[in-house]
């Protein structure tokens, strides 16, 4: 082996493991291929480095708080030095990321023209408006706007970007139908006025009833959210009880028909797009891995393959703190005859063996047994062991923590159930010592983290009460009742919908990314088309300005009768809160606009109507198309389990721990069959991880995008090598339909 | 064919017709072969028997409208005597239906058991609800929630049922989901007991906030409608900012998530069920059309043909209104090669066929041509008429409808404006008389129907004003408006929309239909729990009671001083007001229901609960799945058209008008293409049909349903004869999926 390791061999190796943590991590970036651009590239993918651009992010991003109008008011000087720190800072990545992929490729990606243009145009806004005001003049910080792009091209918001491109592909198609839709609610205005304009009615409040078309188009928009929904009608129903056939119509039409138009609309470009980009990225993927392999094959026989040195080698380049009792596990499962080198079908593997966690456990004796084996292996003892290894052992305690929620919500003034509390206490510590005497406790700890410690924290109520915190207080009475969802996961029916909403998890964030960013951009705009123009008062502060907020505009408003005044645009945070309240559609919405409309101008409703359209109709739909799609792919798996070929393998080799064992919590009982692993060879290897466990992260817990990302995987041959990187990367939904639709395709 | 003509071969005929009429209608009843029983089931399905049993169905559910609490009131003795003449009417349809269809089959039937159980119980309530009466004793007719049946269990009312079924296969998957999320709740609900109960906060009407368990429960389930969105939680966050992450973390789990979830529950369902039960449809109606085959064939050579002669006969008995042009063009289709005879092929086409409306339309030269043809055919005359036939004379006329919908929005009282109307009015009649003057003019008329007669109608505003009538005046105000839609529907584009958007408008009045029996349903039930517990009085009554709505527990009620006294179940329209009310989520909900708690008792807010989640959660659920699937389909289509093999036939014989040409209404242009028409035969069969056009109704509109059963149909091949009946009865929605998930599967 020696020889080999020339100065070309090391290169390739470097270059092997950039591919294969490309391919691990589903980075896409075209790198350049010198040594140095490798290692720079391994720098840019540093945790370091990344963590050092997701902090200049989140102070550029705070920088909102402390400028006028400011929740923490700074000097001018202060913010921006702070934002030209940041923008070097940026820069400075975009420098580095330059210097590590194709001058070709950088100029094109739209992201890095991004980064660049909102730089410069931040610089140029910052000079402009420092130097008027330094000349008194006031203006507008209107780049403060652009700061949520820096966030949308980090690497690692993929997400965003992909939620982001679902709006832009979708914007042509929801364009046609949102001017269907603008055009049907003018017409019913145009009706209304005709209908009702000449009528001479009156609203609640006294003033004329729809005479002005913009005032009617307004009114019926709402209508559209049903915030407004029996007030608008009443002045026509008092006076013709047919007319309200006029907006039982229009609600059919307009909220129930249209809105379900945009859902599907939505719903259909997202599922086109998504399935488009993951298949993508699993032909990307398979091709990063295919090129590793090339770099680093050998011939042995007629066969090309990696030898075991070099394999183990590049994995360990790839991960550095992998243990080398999981790399053995790795090996094991990769080169399955032992034949001391990897084939291809193998090796293209590896990404997915590196990406599967596998967490080792050291199956021990119970300490207990080591130190008195006559006390624990007698009948009684066993008795113990076997009674808290069954099921019922799990009902009873289920069964005792509803119990305890019925006893929460009495009274707990009620000295009879403030002593229950202890009971409930002492039974909890009794099944957590029960259940540390029958297993391993390292093994208890490691496997049901989350449980154990909502058990422990749940048990201290009453003592942490004496610390008179309520905040801890408050956190230690949810954890408690948050034991309630343990009996709901232990019913299987349940535990698919538990099991499916904990995989949207992850996928949540990447919305709640999305709509941080939209939010962001409406409350800087906001900010400059509203501050200080309500203004909230102490609601012991009664002189005249507070009852209108502070602006005679509102004398006699909705808004100031209903005490809206802190609903208002002077800081981040309140912006931030009045986006949160249109955003839950609902009276208060039209309120607020009529509110800022009568302070400023009637054309601010369009702020809030934009407001509407993008978040309401563009991305509450894309967050029920991404439930839907993952709940389908959920049920479509549910049914006929797939295991994939790795898991399989680990299953084969019998160092798995069977999922049914750690459900029941009936972890020693694998002991047995630890025995017929490795059959009779006696190897040495085999020490290596002799009693050790490899537990596949759940298979319960995985992403749609990896369930998506794994169907996709088993489309491709196991040693195929994909579609060339030019055809992947010009992959395009309509691809994936064929040409004469069928029956499945319409589904 | 005279000695053919046995009693033997009479019967096969008989019963050959009654299943194509069946396969025609998609009827699904199995039916007895003897003579006497097919011609009572020609009876049975006969338009004056059915239109019979609507119209008791009428009479029964109107019967709410007359009996105590009435809008119209009527004595005991009328109404119970309609009721019993209505009981009895249904009774003999259900004889009849006995006598037709097997026994075995009627006593497995549910629909007939329902029938039977709700007559039963109707007569045995009225019976001791009148003896009761006569007593002096009130009691409740409950039997009256039960009078939808009847209109459920029609056989028309396939769609209603189908959707009844798709909520019943939907409740064991939804019920899971439910408890899920009234766990949540509750768990919610809990946590706030604990977090805020003992708080000492105040409500803004200055009542404990949370202190007791079910108030918080049903505040809670309310703002999941976001109904009370920031008033429940401004005490909390008055007291503490950081409680409203509380109600943040509430929103999102229980209304976006848990909302979206029980949309795709109740969309994956509605999926699987749909496409299961349409392709039992297709299944059947080629089971039906192969056994008339097998009825009528005789061997001719080495194949099974029906004749000529048979043919038609089995034509004019299933379709006896057909014209002999309309038959020989059918034949004409159906024996392409002229043979004497329809082979299998072609013979079960026949319900196609016949489903398919043909309108025929003779061509006839313009009567201006007949009578002045040297005029007629003058260059000015040509030109006049090739500009007429010109698509930007078409875009002419939709710039001049915009301008119009802009002169009816400005005001009318402007005398310039108002001659600007009679501008318009002369333009419009130019219009219709210049095309009147280039196509022929029944042809004009027989074509675009709709248009022309809104643009007749649309043009007499004006003299029509003279009536004074004011409701004439708003259709026709509405009528002139409608003509926008004309300018829509000629951008490509739109017109996929709007037509997807006409296509779903069949299927939309079952679910009119189901939404009326829900809602009667509930209107019985909560007149018998509310009539008369809220009055209303005239608002210009100020007696004290009125102030209460008559009922002094409501004494300072939101209720009662926001005016929802109207709002109350003391008669059947009041009722269903109510209940839209109340579909439409907004803040007036939670009021309403607060209201009618004060009245009687808390748990009346069990009843609104009930109805949010029958009406909201599921019915919306399933109306927003059929909109979605509506659009997938529509989308899928609209790619590639496939224009079925029958279509493909009329187009190649000729006789179809292009759609294209239809579309730009240059109708005479097909004249060209009659020449081409049958080739150089001259047998006297063309003479038949010459000069005669076959309109295939529209390709554009057309449901889902059908569209989806055309797709199992082209699975079959054509000359299969499909699964058995008994295989096609036992068809369940998993042996659709293929066992092993791929891609397509989860889409």
């Amino acid at each position: 082996m020696g020889s080999d390791m020339s100065l070309w061999f090391r290169y390739n190796l470097l270059l092997a493991a950039a591919y294969v943590s490309d391919a691990q991590y589903n980075r896409n970036v075209p790198f350049r291929t010198s040594p140095q651009a490798i290692r720079l590239y391994g720098l840019y993918n540093h945790r370091a480095t990344r963590a050092a651009t997701y902090f200049f992010i989140c102070v550029s991003l705070s920088l909102a708080l402390f400028e006028e109008p400011a929740l923490f008011p700074l000097p001018f000087w202060a913010t921006s030095a702070a934002e030209v720190l940041c923008l070097t800072a940026f820069f400075g990545r975009l420098v580095h990321f330059a210097k590590v992929t194709p001058q070709k490729v950088f100029w094109k990606d739209t992201k890095n023209i991004c980064i660049m243009a909102t730089i410069a145009l931040t610089l140029i806004d910052l000079i402009i408006y420092g130097s008027l005001e330094a000349a008194h003049i006031h203006s507008v910080r209107w780049s403060r706007a652009l700061r949520p792009v820096f966030l949308i091209n980090l690497p690692e918001s993929r997400q965003i970007r992909r939620a982001l491109r679902s709006i832009r592909n979708t914007l042509p198609d929801i364009l046609y139908v949102l001017l269907l839709f603008l055009f049907s609610v003018l017409m019913f205005s145009l009706m209304a006025l005709k209908l009702f304009g000449d009528r001479g009615l009156k609203t609640a409040e006294g003033t004329p009833y729809f005479t002005n078309l913009l005032e009617i188009t307004f009114e019926l928009y709402v209508l559209v959210t049903t915030a407004n929904s029996p007030d608008v009608m009443m002045p026509a129903y008092n006076s013709q009880w047919w007319y309200s056939l006029f907006f039982m119509a229009y609600l059919v039409v307009n909220t129930y028909i249209f809105m379900s138009v945009f859902l599907a609309v939505v719903y259909n470009n997202y599922r086109k797009h998504l399935k488009n980009e993951i298949r993508k990225l699993a032909c990307l993927k398979r091709h990063k891995m295919v090129e590793a392999f090339h770099l680093l094959k050998v011939k042995v026989g007629p066969e090309s393959v990696v030898t075991e040195a070099v394999w183990k080698r590049l994995a360990r380049a790839v991960a550095p703190g992998i243990s080398s009792s999981h790399l053995e596990l790795l090996l094991r499962i990769s080169d399955e005859g032992q034949k001391g080198h990897v084939d291809k079908t193998n090796f293209l593997r590896l990404a997915d063996l590196l990406n599967i966690e596998v967490v080792t456990v050291n199956i021990r004796r119970h300490p207990l047994e080591a130190w008195v084996p006559r006390v624990y292996q007698s009948s009684a003892s066993l008795l113990v062991q076997k009674m808290v290894r069954h099921r019922i052992f799990v009902w009873v305690y289920d069964v005792i923590i509803l119990i305890n929620a019925v006893f929460i919500a009495l009274d707990e003034r009620n000295p009879f159930i403030s002593h229950a509390e202890w009971l409930f206490l002492s039974l909890y510590v009794l099944e957590i010592l029960l259940k540390l005497y029958t297993h391993e406790p390292r093994a208890y700890f490691g496997r049901k983290q989350f449980w154990n410690c909502a058990s422990l924290k749940g048990c201290v109520p009453f003592p942490a009460r004496k610390y008179k915190s309520q905040q801890i207080l408050d956190i230690v009475l949810i954890l408690r009742i948050l034991r309630l969802l343990r009996v709901i996961v232990s019913i299987q029916r349940f535990r698919v919908i538990v099991t499916t909403l904990i995989n949207i998890g992850p996928t949540m964030i990447t919305f709640g990314g999305l709509i941080f960013v939209v939010y962001y951009a409406f409350a800087v705009v906001g900010m400059e088309l509203f501050h200080d123009k309500v203004r909230f008062f102490d609601p012991n502060f009664t002189a005249p300005a507070a009852l209108v907020c502070g602006n005679p505009a509102l004398a006699g408003s909705a808004f100031a009768r209903d005490g809206y005044c802190r609903n208002n645009f002077n800081d981040l945070a309140s912006a931030l809160v009045v986006l949160t309240e249109l955003t839950v559609v609902n009276q208060c919405g039209p309120l607020i606009a009529g509110g800022f409309a009568l302070v400023t101008h009637q054309a601010a409703k369009l702020y809030f109507i934009l407001f509407h359209v993008v978040v309401v109709i563009l991305i509450v739909n894309i967050f029920v198309a991404f439930i839907l799609e993952a709940f389908f792919v959920a049920y479509s798996l549910e049914k006929s389990e797939i295991e994939t070929a790795i898991e399989k393998k680990i299953q084969e080799l019998g160092v798995g721990i069977p999922e049914e064992d750690e459900q029941d919590g009936q972890l020693t009982d694998v002991d047995a069959m630890e025995g017929g692993l490795g059959g009779g060879e006696g190897d040495s290897r085999r020490a290596a991880w002799r009693g050790l466990y490899c537990r596949i992260a759940s298979k319960k817990y995985r992403t749609v995008d990896t369930l998506l990302q794994r169907m996709f995987e088993s489309e491709i041959a196991p040693d195929d090598e994909g579609p060339s990187l030019d055809e992947i990367l010009n992959f395009s939904p309509s691809d994936m339909y064929p040409k004469n639709p069928n029956f499945e395709n319409s589904a």
